[in-house]
């Protein structure tokens, strides 16, 4: 029970190890992309009233067509991804759940702190994070056949062609999505369930009412509507992570897998190499199961070479 | 499961009804301050970063600091005290409790949602809401000794001489505070639970991490470090609770009780009522279990005239 896990962030920690204000360094310890959605004016009582039914209406139907969700899967909106990923365990009975990993990890503590085994060999509950994190393996459709199946797309947006939305018509299938990390507004804590409608049903409840900010409401459903900025931005981010991969196998890496919005390199001593990076005050992601793997999100257009120096 | 509870608020579903613009809307129907802390300015990565644990900390210490936290309760902030509600009752083993009402109705639909019976004659788990919605009743300390207590304090920060938050540090005991209503920013969606640290490691475990905003965590900050603002908004709302009194008792209703935030009031007929201050575009709180029960939020500064006008 609760147990720090192991995450990108923590920036205020490297902070207070090697110095340095938080403006001198360049965090590339998340999948988060640094040119975030423009922040549209906000109505006045985006603050102050309690959010209103028709606001979470409006929100669910430019997410249903931004990601074309089948109209027999239900939707819920929570503040972030991670909302929804530690209240899924509840929606069922306790058993085995099958999490293909190395992945993300918040999967795993959520399902053992509700009375879960994590077991390799589970067939009844499945999760994938798709693509993954930190690999970017994809997954086939044809292998997630469990009757409770979770597909975690939060860097799906990359991608749009190889989403597997369409599974959430399917009876006990729930795909997760995230609006932090594509839109690159984290702070907003943003992100939705989108499938089985009777799991949906169970995340309502366990979730409460109001579970999303004003100004998520209003944020969410302006970028979800603009199809023009995510298009720009799936453009920019292929080119800004090979130009990342230039640099670092440049310098010796080796391209492992990952996402536009995150590579996943081998290196000789990811230790090694994050510290080595942080004396530059650029802030990695290391692996305490892979000594030898780095991962690096994009840096902002005007911070190449503050990483460009480090090596 | 997922029922639709009755709720102050809606007002989309009033203008549907009755007509005009958002605008044009007086919403009475909530005890939200209509004079909201004012806005400070957020810094760029409040809406971009993934919320950093600095940031947690520094909210706790500006809230153990404002309410006088006791050093051995622990505390957890939520987006808004609706989603603590949602998850307490799964902190603990499904059984009875007693919930004196009538009183908020999210407290017995969460509690049913995981499974529990609501029930008057329940000794080992009670919730209270101090002071209560909508009567405004004041609990003794005394009563309130189940081994398992919640005292909802969503309202208490318009008279914090009456907080039991001392309770806080009493095994089996949590208290609640709700962020939108007396700071009158209900949309940023903030909540805190303080209380019995083995339950507040369960919640934390139920509703993930980052499980607040950045512009929440900046702003709750500040405002829980200004203590002017709340001392003179105590004497602000006082002043508006009698003229509202004044207002009401002047056209034949009688006052019940309530906080300075919202007076319940019997009138001749409540949705009678609330249909005749609905013709002039003001929005009212009535209740399916009380026909004469009315109830009325405070107006801003400059819509007095359109309360009075309605009458």
């Amino acid at each position: 029970m609760t147990q720090k896990r192991d995450h990108g962030g923590g920036l205020d920690a490297a902070i207070n190890k090697y110095g340095g204000t938080r403006a001198d360094w360049l965090d590339l310890s998340t999948g988060i992309n640094p040119v975030p959605y423009p922040m549209p004016a906000l109505p006045g009582d985006a603050w102050t009233a309690l959010p209103d039914q028709a606001a979470f209406d409006r929100l669910y139907k430019c997410a249903r067509c931004f990601w074309n969700v089948p109209s027999d899967a239900a939707i819920i909106a929570a503040t972030g991804a991670s909302a929804i990923i530690a209240a899924l365990p509840r929606t069922a009975k306790p058993a085995q759940v099958q999490i293909s990993g190395p992945t993300y990890n918040e999967h795993g503590a959520a399902f053992q702190a509700s009375g879960w085994q994590v077991s390799d060999s589970a067939q009844s509950t499945m999760v994938v994070v798709h693509p993954n994190n930190p690999d970017g393996r994809l997954w086939n459709e044809a292998d997630l056949n469990a009757p409770f199946t979770i597909i975690d797309e939060s860097f799906g947006d990359v991608a749009p062609d190889q989403s597997l939305i369409h599974l959430a018509s399917r009876p006990g299938t729930v795909v997760l999505k995230s609006f932090g990390k594509f839109w690159g507004l984290a702070g907003l804590r943003l992100g939705f369930a989108i499938g089985d409608p009777t799991i949906i049903a169970k995340l309502t409840d366990l979730l409460g009412p109001w579970q999303v900010s004003g100004p998520a409401l209003t944020i969410g459903a302006k970028a979800l509507a603009d199809p023009q900025w995510a298009d720009e931005t799936r453009t920019r981010i292929a080119a800004d992570a090979a130009r990342l991969d230039t640099l670092l196998t440049r310098n010796g890496a080796d391209l492992i897998g990952g996402t536009t919005l995150f590579r996943l390199y081998k290196v000789k001593g990811a230790k090694a190499t994050q510290h080595q990076l942080a004396q530059h005050r650029v802030w990695s992601r290391v692996f305490p199961y892979a000594p030898d793997w780095l991962r690096l999100g994009l840096p902002a257009t005007d911070r190449w070479a503050q990483l460009e120096a480090a090596f």
